[in-house]
């Protein structure tokens, strides 16, 4: 059994981390979070605090990273340096070249080329690419627009609570990331995300992001066009047998929320033009960020096991 | 001065048209609705059950219908007969090829071609043409591809009431129009009625309806193709100066709830194709809804009083 740690134990993403390395019998993480929530316990468990010299000398031998990128960027070198393989959620290590960008139904075989990082992509990029995938093989993707219908838990615990406080006749949609003077940072990551996890690099991506009062499922409307021809009836078929997909006429954040497949429908030519038009939902902190995680580890778990 | 009659006085619509009619001077109306509001008051002012004998015989001139379309095709006829022009909202009449479909910064002039009905288009439907008619002039629309965020107010007070009682964090969103096994009606009407208003009858349009849980304000994500090159300077440019469109950087609901203008804002390239991204928002009780039928009324009225 590896020992396995969980840093940024006590947000959003992490609570839902330890729930689901429980029900996958991963065992009972260290559990480390900032200053602020250190000494704290989570079911009768210690809150470390994390900081370099607890990471490096942790002895732990997989650790999740469910905490922000500057956090990430200082402390993920030394989880490294201490021996431990790093499965960070943030966006710190997204891009860069030596570290791979893992979607295990997309492009797993590349987790095992890490050199001690593996990052976990955008909660948004993750769900389009295990769709996008299995019609990309099929047909070629050539171009894809995507318009976000993204929940308030993508940006954290606090805006969880601060939803759950504002009355549902106040609820407003919202904007709320980092914007160049073109677009927001979030639909840049969709495009630079998609195009690394699928291997098109020349992939054409335009994302238009917003943030919905739903507390937690992000939803893309999406229009497809592709090299060859690709029916609706065929794209259905596809989806259907495609690893972590489920067909779903109707698909709302409320059907996908705790569930870890992507669900997928709503599959009908694109009125505009010769591709697609699809819609997708997936639960944003399971299979958009913790359950993603976790699967990594499986992966890199059982080729370590083949190798011992 | 025209008397003035509004149908459906109880609803969603028909609060805020009484709030703009009395606005612009348009003066008191009489009041109607079905049975089960008819004896009822608002402002002191009694509601008249909407009966074919009494729309008939009201010696109304203008008869503003707020109502649903299976009540305006059975009602709107007698109006007619007794004189009125009906501006009708449902979409009872929107299709039929000798009812004008009017949203006057685009085709004002054609409700002028009225045979006793003009028909108010789709509340998602009317601020989408605002903006598309004066980039269209310039550069030609090739394509329109539309993912629509729709307010709760959309399916009337019922739903609004809805949306207050449930708690904030338990909100979903819901796809909640006729589906005929390929597209939702609603998505079917924005293409149809983009057509018809723009008199463009060939335009590729393909629309994607989400109902978002916010009270009012319909927001779309929009892409456009077009045949002329169109750099998004000039878009705003020609934005800024179209009737019935504001600029916003980043709209959304909550700045557009309670004001007449479409916000439009995001302008920016396709990154997935030659054409634009853009974002709009509009209140659609207001622009989407009322405010429409009533510019429509002063159109006809200018027009009588040159006449006269």
């Amino acid at each position: 059994m590896p020992s396995v740690g969980v840093v940024g134990a006590t947000g959003a993403v992490g609570g839902v981390l330890l729930g689901i390395l429980e029900e996958r019998g991963l065992g009972e993480p260290r559990l480390f979070a900032s200053a602020r929530s250190a000494g704290t316990e989570i079911d009768g468990r210690p809150v470390e605090e994390a900081t370099p010299g607890a990471l490096a000398g942790a002895g732990v031998d997989v650790f999740f990273f469910a905490i922000g990128a500057s956090a990430s960027r200082e402390l993920a070198p030394h989880a490294v340096r201490g021996g431990a393989v790093v499965l960070d959620k943030s966006s710190a290590w997204r891009m860069e070249p030596d570290v791979p960008l893992v979607v295990p139904e997309v492009n797993g075989e590349r987790a095992l080329e890490h050199q001690g990082i593996v990052a976990v992509p955008n909660c948004s990029t993750i769900p389009l690419t295990v769709v996008l995938e299995p019609l990309h093989e099929e047909a070629g993707l050539a171009r894809v627009r995507v318009a976000t219908y993204q929940s308030v838990s993508g940006a954290g615990r606090q805006r969880m609570e601060q939803l759950r406080a504002t009355p549902s006749g106040n609820q407003d949609l919202a904007m709320d990331w980092d914007f160049d003077g073109e677009e927001f940072d979030e639909e840049t990551k969709i495009r630079e995300e998609t195009r690394k996890i699928m291997e098109l690099p020349e992939l054409p991506v335009s994302a238009t992001c917003v943030r919905v009062p739903v507390l937690v499922g992000h939803s893309e409307a999406i229009w497809i066009e592709t090299q060859r021809p690709l029916s609706p009836e065929r794209a259905r078929e596809l989806l259907s047998s495609a690893p972590g997909v489920r067909l779903d006429d109707f698909p709302t954040p409320g059907k996908a929320a705790g569930t870890d497949d992507v669900l997928v429908g709503r599959v009908r030519p694109d009125m505009a033009g010769n591709g697609l038009s699809l819609f997708l939902v997936c639960d944003n902190l399971r299979k958009g960020a913790a359950l993603n995680a976790v699967q990594i580890a499986e992966l890199l778990l059982a080729k370590a096991s083949l190798a011992a």
